[in-house]
């Protein structure tokens, strides 16, 4: 039946997509030549046919091409809502296939006795850390932890799928971005890569090792885990145009702003992110265990309370955060499940930049470097190629120019998608669009349909991807949180990247560029094989 | 001839200064007392006497102790520019004594002497670069240096007494300022101080190394060395509430802010400084001779030039100073003679602070802090406090926490004055009074009657220490120097100086606090013994 099922489903989404496509490609050009001039053609009334009426003909952003097709009734939002009735378009309701067990990144029995055990091992842990620190007259406030089946992060880890983080309408991810905002804090560390650094700070090394973030390794007390990015600039700040990129600040609002932007372009490909006040003191001083952390704090001659990276410590003063005297913005990153049980692995991006002052890669200089990496695995075949574009758009989106590697998770293989980690170096200027980041897009001159007509959609007055992105930031307790030039700059690159892929169908022909991938299916219907990747 | 000619000064400076006192503690409340509620009084006339006729009385700023006395016509410029009347003012145009050898820094042959040497030194040394430049494929520019005993920077030198760095008058000031700002740069190096380093960078400390500063020592075609502070903040960013004093940016206006308030104050003690625009490329990377500061230029993401202090190469890449592509404001501040023909040595200042995140200092903590220190040599005698309270006031004008030590010429011993070096910390916040920096003058509660009396000249309208300022600061290249609210912050600060003597002067008197120091003579005449500090 489930097959069954599946079939159906992955015929509608064939059905739809290629109707879509001679729509959008045929069709519509042609209605438009008919009606030129005419007004009448607007009053056609909602029909699934029906060209928009709400002004996507009026008003073109670019050539005849960016029209989007419309599938189905424009809105089924009446409030008022752009980013409601965007995500009432029918291109936001394209069904998933149902998912086989293989496709699904966890188990559910395995999640649970992965989280018991962890419980336990913490409870354990409390009690001698408790007794230590009895011994040695460290006062450290202990918070209840409580094991909750229903807890938003599991119900989070428990969606992944190869498809995405997450679903459209799972109401995991607003619980979880909600739990997160304000649930107790039972204890604070360093993350992982600080770790790993031991304390050793590599001078030696221009790009700074992560420590020099400041991020910290949050415990909620479910055992929701986030890491936290304190505030280190003002939102109206931009990053100097003297800075190199890969020295340039971490921002909190960047990354929270890229998963809004992540979820408007319906890729979900970054994990929930949150603002929050947190109390330094109360939240990170008081329930740490690591001595080191402890270490690092101190009152600022303003009297509040700050604390460095370890390695700062000795080194860039001028570089800890401070609370206002406790209260410390920051963006709350819910982890992905522990490599543990889904293991990850980090790739190098092929449109990696020189991490030097005056090195150059060889896609900044070979025109022609597409084609080598085309031929190469994993970028021979399947999606891989694509989704390093879709992350290219992404981060030219965001002015993100440091995306020197990109994870996938190692159950999905080579057709898993590339997970967005750590945007926060987007976002910096405003007024600057960096055009050598679309250079995977550029260079190949390849793009998903999907992703195509989603930014063509975004490009429209009645979804601008500004509009929308300002209303689904306004959900974040920390909003503002971007500034109205960067929201403004969305709209600019989101043209530009229009033009480029308009420049590729110019000169390589729409069917060479633009891949048909509605049914992005690993199972094996008739009707997916055509749909496929036709390169 | 000599001796006598001096004693007449001596006379004439004493009788002047007691007259002064006098009129000021005695003659004029009385007078006030009279003349209340009545406008006659105004118009008695230019006289010696007469009491000043220009809002003097009609505005006063304090109580009535505020008041200056009037030594003769109250302005010899009709331009409109206050600081044209305030140089005129009598209080501006007391003769320093004749100087005998011994009160003079430095002999003519001397210094010629050591001109010569470099010259020669320098001569022989470039020979030797420039083959072996030639050699080594490296491009130095070669500039020709010329041997001028007329040097601005030869006479500002053989100026240098034990009174102070330079006198009111003395053209060489002004002309030293042209020099520096239009002369041919021939060289440029680090400075003894970072050469010390020797390129080790001690992260330990949590004191940054001078070398994080980034300051150059430039030499001129005539053999004038200048020290060279690049631009490292804008004129309307303030210093962060949380960042500790010891950590805090050099500024290069506030250097030159500095030398013009030392000035203004007529302490002198101050080595000229001027603003210019270098050309990082042409006056910096093309004429060092120091392959480790060039080394550490670089070209920036937005096509400028760049360097960094060497320490920070390797840390703290965000920390370059870049030119527009080329052209760099800075600060060039004039070095004094060389330590071989002139010795200084560095003292600890007993207000010192604490250069840790929680330490506290005796002073900060104990109140009966300065009776400690009077019974201390050189503190329990001479000058040398009064010119410690003298620093402290120039300090809280500007800001300026960071004065942990300063400097005398060996030569002038225990009567010397003392240099007011390294100001660039000041001007940082101008909506904070740092009270503390005042604590020299709030806990002795002794000021020199020369500088309360010109204190109190720079509080009245006629006068206005941020007028005279703003005027001062126009003559620079690179105006505006200080913002509006920095040279209003001036004003406000005046007036808590004066303050917390008004406060000394009611607790334990005005023959306690005030003391007459007019002739500031180290000859043994009759007139000065009894001038001398009182207490």
């Amino acid at each position: 039946v489930s097959m069954m099922r599946r079939d159906r489903l992955l015929l509608a989404a064939t059905f739809t997509a290629i109707f879509s496509a001679d729509l959008y490609f045929i069709l519509l050009p042609k209605l438009r030549r008919m009606g030129q001039g005419s007004r009448q053609f607007c009053s056609c009334g909602p029909s699934n046919i029906s060209l928009p009426g709400q002004g996507g003909l009026a008003t073109p952003h670019l050539s005849n091409w960016t029209y989007v097709p419309p599938l189905g009734a424009l809105t089924t939002d009446s409030t008022g809502s752009k980013l409601g009735r965007l995500f009432a378009h029918p291109l936001y309701n394209i069904q998933t296939p149902a998912l086989g067990p293989e496709e699904k990144l966890l188990l559910v029995e395995q999640l649970m006795e992965y989280y018991r055990k962890k419980m336990s091992r913490w409870e354990r842990h409390m009690k001698l850390y408790m007794e230590a620190a009895a011994v040695s007259n460290i006062s450290v406030t202990e918070h209840e932890v409580t094991f909750d089946p229903d807890a938003s992060w599991l119900k989070f880890h428990l969606g992944i799928n190869r498809y995405a983080l997450y679903s459209r309408d799972d109401p995991a991810v607003p619980q979880l971005l909600e739990d997160m905002q304000g649930m107790a804090v039972v204890s604070a560390d360093y993350t992982q890569d600080e770790k790993a650094l031991k304390g050793v700070c590599d001078c030696t090394q221009v790009v700074k090792p992560s420590g020099h973030h400041l991020k910290l390794a949050l415990k909620m007390h479910n055992f929701a885990k986030a890491m936290f990015k304190p505030m280190r600039q003002q939102r109206d700040e931009e990053t100097p145009e003297d800075v190199f990129y890969f020295v340039d600040l971490q921002r909190h609002n960047a990354e929270i702003a890229a998963f809004h932007l992540d979820r408007v372009l319906d890729f979900r490909r970054v994990p929930p992110v949150t603002g929050r006040l947190v109390n330094v003191t109360g939240e990170i001083l008081q329930v740490t265990h690591n001595e080191d952390l402890r270490a690092v704090f101190f009152t600022s001659p303003a009297n509040n309370t700050c604390f460095f990276a370890k390695c700062l410590y000795v080194c860039k003063t001028e570089y800890a955060v401070c609370g206002n005297p406790n209260l410390l913005e920051g963006s709350l990153s819910a982890y992905l499940p522990g490599l543990s049980i889904a293991p990850r692995i980090s790739i190098p991006n092929p449109w990696i930049r020189s991490y030097t002052f005056t090195g150059r890669e060889e896609w900044e200089v070979n025109p022609f470097y597409c084609d080598t990496i085309k031929k190469l695995y994993p970028y021979n075949s399947g999606n891989r190629l694509l989704n390093i574009i879709d992350m290219s758009i992404f981060d030219f989106l965001t002015g993100n120019m440091d995306r020197h590697h990109y994870e996938i998770f190692t159950k999905f293989g080579d057709e898993g998608f590339i997970l967005h980690l750590d945007n926060a170096r987007g976002f910096g200027k405003h007024s600057h669009d960096e055009m050598s980041i679309l250079a995977p897009l550029s260079q190949c001159c390849m793009i998903k349909s999907s992703t195509l007509v989603r930014l063509q959609l975004l490009a429209r007055p009645e979804f601008r991807l500004s509009d929308v992105m300002r209303e689904s930031l306004k959900e974040d307790p920390l909003r503002p949180i971007l500034t109205e030039p960067h929201l403004l700059a969305l709209d600019r690159r989101l043209q530009k990247v229009l033009r480029v892929v308009q420049r590729c169908i110019r000169r390589q022909g729409r069917d060479e560029v633009v891949t048909k991938d509605f049914a992005k299916s690993t199972g094996k219907p008739q009707t997916a094989t055509e749909m496929k990747q036709t390169r």
